[in-house]
């Protein structure tokens, strides 16, 4: 499964997995694709760089990239209690309100587990940009936005290609007019941060509007056919996250967001603000249903939410709180169920990929003779 | 482009094509797809019979295909007036303020046009399904719900195969129950009425869902790479419907309403309750915002919703109100940017389906060589 942006990049196949996992990330580029590790949950650059380290080393020189989330608007000088200070005093009440009503309990003094709002921070993404390039990375991914010029400008000089999420072609063409060298097209299906766009419309509109880039296909891509229609939309690449969630290498410590992950129909994730200001697609739980609900106060704006849940996020995750736990992940849960390595899940991509062209060119053929 | 489901009926292409025009439905079977007429707006089956025997003429005995609205639950001997008379009055007052606010003038004395809520009840469809039956249909699909089992038994005895539309796995396998013989997996992206689940991701569940029966892939789907998208995902025909309102053939009778649909970008639609009662896909207009906004009563369930906004979509498309003319159509509408006849769209599919496998092919064999 060859294209010239995976020829570029030196990969067998053109299938780019994004994980927040370093053994799932050093697993996907062992198979033959490209594992981009993301950044965000780190909230110190130390352990990034510790877990590059690691990834060096497990790769043995193959290819691999990491993903950072800089921020959309840049805000100089403002520290993380400032913005804190923002966050209106009803809408702790209605947190603190959720979770006695669960009973879900404090965390003990001075822990702060799980999913870090720091790393959303400017100071701290460029920490991790930092570690990245002091690291033999071959993508620089960005979640919200394009990088600031000069992380484009060091990440070129670097010889390593930049890659950026959009949702829609006219946040595409930003990327493109910012010098972006790949855009993630990320349809509606997509878990995260996501638009209104469906895969099947995103993905050739995108691919017009910043012709000649490459494009990688993302949303709703898990299994081999989906491989298959992705690249013939017109992707040079496949973009997948949430199909790795569970896989055997996958360093998600609950027992019981695993669980639900593999039970979840396609059905149960939803678009919701509640984790980080911006729609983000999710799995369902009776967290963002309350505050999607009647007696919400309403989402706060990117980053004060993120900021607003974080601690609560992480009670709920340390203590596994069937109701309430969730995570992001889009549609094509409903066909993860069950736990693969990921070089299992690779192969299924790639020989499904294969069947569905095989069957492809069997419709085209038919058609030659009738 | 040939499956066992295109050959056991006869066509040429596995296009099938909704409209609710019956010389763009006459065209596409004249193209080698197979047209489907909707027969929703025909208040009178004497219309639908006319417009059925033109056809006949026009497709010399192509196969062609005819869509009916059979309501989900029955009611018996339920009247309009008796159902109209459940609306509240505050709901009228509503549309009657909106519709003062643009000037929308009264229809003259006597006249109703355009878009007929009539065509939803079940004696209407029960009609529609009559005159089709009498005519040498191919195909019977159902746009909401499996249609009685009678109405099956009827089509199947005719040498009909029966179609319905579906939004979910689960909607999917109760077809299937029913005895239907082809299932339309029709993706969030589509116009119309539609569900949450992209086609990317809903096309590959449905197929397995009701495997062995057909799928046809529906939803963002207007070029050759989308149908082999479509085709790559399992399906054995692609379900496109918004791609034929801006043709040459068609028989939309406002500019306004052409000139916005060419002009609309895949971001200009909204899955709207106004229409219907039911989320169903359209332009974006401020009749529409206007039912989602904070002055909004909320819609009401299906029908009432549709008879309460029946005349009032009458005026606006009669009086062509360019802030309120709307239509039921999906993402796929930023695409549509040029009148084009049925045959040139064909042509493209067909081409377009071609290019994208050899280019999949061509991604494939660098794999084999590599």
């Amino acid at each position: 499964m060859r294209t010239p942006l995976s020829e570029q990049l030196g990969i067998e196949h053109a299938v780019f997995g994004f994980t927040p996992f370093p053994a799932v990330a050093a697993a996907i580029t062992r198979a033959g694709g490209l594992g981009v590790l993301g950044a965000v949950r780190y909230g110190e650059a130390e352990a990034l760089a510790k877990d590059l380290d690691w990834m060096d080393a497990q790769c043995g020189g193959l290819p691999y990239g990491v993903d950072v989330v800089m921020p959309a608007k840049k805000v100089e000088g403002v520290t993380v209690e400032q913005v804190e200070a923002m966050i209106p005093e009803g809408h702790r009440a209605f947190v603190r309100e959720q979770l006695a009503r669960h009973g879900v309990p404090e965390l003990p003094e001075g822990q702060r587990g799980g999913w870090r709002i720091t790393g959303w921070m400017e100071e701290v993404a460029r920490s991790h940009v930092d570690v990245a390039l002091e690291h033999p990375i071959k993508l620089l991914a960005s979640a919200l936005g394009s990088p600031p010029p000069d992380v484009i400008q060091r990440a070129h000089e670097a010889g390593v290609l930049v890659a950026a999420l959009a949702g829609s072609a006219r946040h595409a063409e930003r990327h493109a007019a910012a010098g972006i060298d790949i855009v993630v097209a990320q349809g509606h299906e997509a878990g995260g941060h996501t638009g209104e766009i469906g895969t099947m419309v995103l993905v050739p509109e995108i691919a017009a509007a910043v012709d000649p880039l490459p494009v990688l296909a993302a949303g709703g891509i898990g299994t081999g056919p989906q491989v298959a229609a992705g690249l013939a939309l017109g992707a040079q690449g496949v973009w997948l996250g949430s199909v790795w969630l569970t896989v055997a290498e996958s360093e998600m410590t609950s027992p019981v967001l695993r669980r639900k992950l593999l039970a979840a129909g396609s059905g149960d994730t939803v678009r919701s603000r509640s984790l980080t200001g911006k729609p983000a697609r999710q799995l369902r739980t009776e967290w963002t249903e309350v505050w999607d609900g009647a007696e919400s106060p309403g989402t706060l704006p990117m980053p004060l939410q993120g900021l607003l849940v974080a601690d609560a996020l992480s009670r709920i995750q340390t203590y596994e709180t069937p109701e309430l736990i969730g995570t992001p992940v889009g549609q094509i849960v409903g066909q993860m169920n069950e736990v693969r390595p990921v070089a299992a899940v690779m192969d299924e991509l790639t020989r499904g990929f294969e069947q569905a062209v095989a069957r492809l060119n069997h419709i085209a053929r038919k058609g030659e003779q009738g």
